[in-house]
């Protein structure tokens, strides 16, 4: 590749298994010829001036730069009191859209085929917004904060999103029957971007009901769209329906093509630098940030490559019921792409 | 049976197809000689002194009398501008313990087998408290309420439950890692409750690591205890794990033995006088009141010709997937009775 058309991207590996699945993208991508350069940094928690939480300088200034991130799994110990550095990620960049989507894995089976959804979580607010109160001695409120502004931008971006992914509906998820005001906000800004997308379609449901039906029969859900706590649930269940954190997905967009692709995994640390790690979330997280960055071809190879192995059943991690080590997995990955040139 | 052992019980049909499938609980519990005499009231919203939405003075006559009421299902037409009557209820009786049993149903197949859980939902604060605000134009706020004392109320009831039930484990489902000072006083009490009841394994899980396990093992799940809102949620995912509303149970306890048992499915419009509804949720929430009554033998016999019935699959509602009437069912089930004497 000329110099020029290569793209460096901010590479956080994360802890436990996280330089282990790190590793493994990259080699995917090297065996793939992706035009990808890695910056790598590391993301701990600090505190700025005036004792505020935030990452580090080296790896802010990073991601400024280089606009892309692709990241593992870091872990959050609630005693550290500091937030999860995956939050405060979304917020530094604010990173608005949390898109995951979920899609049967042939040859991974569990109780459900044809699934084929993505949830899109609203990323900045909600539940999420870390306001708290003690009212009187036992007497605790929390704040769910819903605007005007984000949650327009959350349901314009699931209606480009559907427009530009081929898909053919989009279902606003609420609970707007109990939080009339939070809600009923978020759901009337969803009703308006509908009214600019009339070329997708426009359901609402309560998110009671999504969960009933989604556990009875997936395939009748498309995209999905709802506030962040909803979303934080939606897209849990959503992956256990086709295996899993390991196998799944998510990207965290932001405007002006800002974004971090990340496994939402744990650090996994029973198992960290045993090489026996599945890369396979993070590696599928890379791939949609190939198709970001605009190279589907790539994208294509190394998600062909992935998913024919999977399906093949002959070198998988443990669990994806194989026997194989991380690198082997990664090994069979890169010589189907290999046999592909 | 002498009169002084008959009990009284408050009976609201409900709407849509509430009449008929309170009916067919009427029928069946005749055939089953339960010594319960019905009271029928009428629940819609009215409003009292002051423009405050109420039940009608004779339904909570009868309830504060009885203590005791079964409930089919009520519309709640967002656009009336009053309360839902379900939420109604369950306040103005303080009705605190939401408990749905999931259990799998033997010839009702679901992608699920050997289900066997009960979702324990914080029933009167949490995110249902009903206070929201408008902060500025385009911004809202909605309060999540917990309070030590309805914390630990429900934790307390969830291990008496669990003792009582001979079950061996009590979950507290949170997102203490998110909501550290609502959900972390929720959990404190729940943690507090735990060293009372010693005999009771107590585990406690991350809302969206519980929705992920409950689609990859709903077997692993016992006694699940939680807030408001993800006892909406969680009750209506395990429901739809083992074939949906139509086939489960819901009680609603109060203090010093006040309850209302219902079915929480909807009105069914558009099949209601059909005589094509299925009855099974109101009957098994009809036979959770008998065993609260202490009807232990009435409460069996009923129980087990409903699951004979269904097992047997020859005499269905159509959602069961038969062909069956409404008054067929429950004749089928009149007759098992009959047959067993
Ligand atoms: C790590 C945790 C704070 C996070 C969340 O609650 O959003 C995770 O569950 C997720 O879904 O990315
Ligand atoms: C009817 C509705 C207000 C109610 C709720 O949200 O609690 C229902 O979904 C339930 O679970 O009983």
């Amino acid at each position: 590749f000329p110099a020029s058309q290569i793209q460096t991207v901010t590479l956080i590996p994360g802890d436990g298994i996280g330089p282990e699945i790190s590793n493994a993208v990259m080699k995917i991508f090297e065996a793939a010829k992706a035009p990808i350069r890695w910056e790598e940094r590391n993301v701990t928690a600090i505190r700025g001036p005036g004792g505020k939480w935030m990452i580090p300088p080296d790896a802010k200034e990073s991601m400024d730069k280089n606009k892309i991130g692709l990241k593992g799994p870091l872990k959050t110990p609630i005693a550290a009191g500091h937030p999860s550095m995956n939050l405060l990620l979304r917020k530094t960049f604010d990173l608005y859209a949390n898109v995951r989507p979920c899609v049967s894995i042939e040859g991974y089976q569990t109780p459900y085929t044809d699934v084929n959804l993505v949830t899109i979580r609203e990323n900045t607010e909600g539940e999420y917004s870390g306001i708290e109160h003690v009212i009187v001695d036992g007497v605790v409120q929390s704040i769910k904060l819903i605007t005007e502004q984000a949650s327009k931008r959350i349901a314009e971006y699931a209606f480009e999103y559907a427009r530009n992914n081929q898909r053919a509906s989009v279902t606003a998820v609420h609970k707007a029957n109990i939080m009339r005001m939070s809600d009923g906000l978020f759901l009337r800004k969803c009703r308006e971007a509908a009214e600019k997308y009339k070329d997708v379609k426009f359901t609402e449901m309560y998110l009671d009901t999504v969960c009933l039906n989604m556990v009875q029969d997936p395939t009748q859900f498309d995209v999905l769209v709802m506030p962040n706590l909803y979303g934080d649930i939606l897209s849990d269940l959503c992956a256990g329906l086709i295996g899993g954190l390991g196998v799944t997905p998510s990207g965290n967009i932001g405007a002006n093509g800002v974004a971090i692709f990340e496994s939402v995994h744990g650090t996994a640390p029973d198992i960290a630098g045993k090489d026996l790690a599945n890369p396979t979330a993070l590696l599928l997280s890379a791939v949609m940030m190939l198709r970001h960055m605009g190279l589907h071809g790539h994208a294509k190879k190394i998600e062909t490559a992935c998913f024919d192995t999977i399906r093949d059943r002959k070198v998988l991690t443990k669990d994806l019921g194989g026997n194989s080590k991380c690198s082997e997995f990664t090994e069979a990955i890169c010589q189907r792409m290999k046999d592909m040139d």
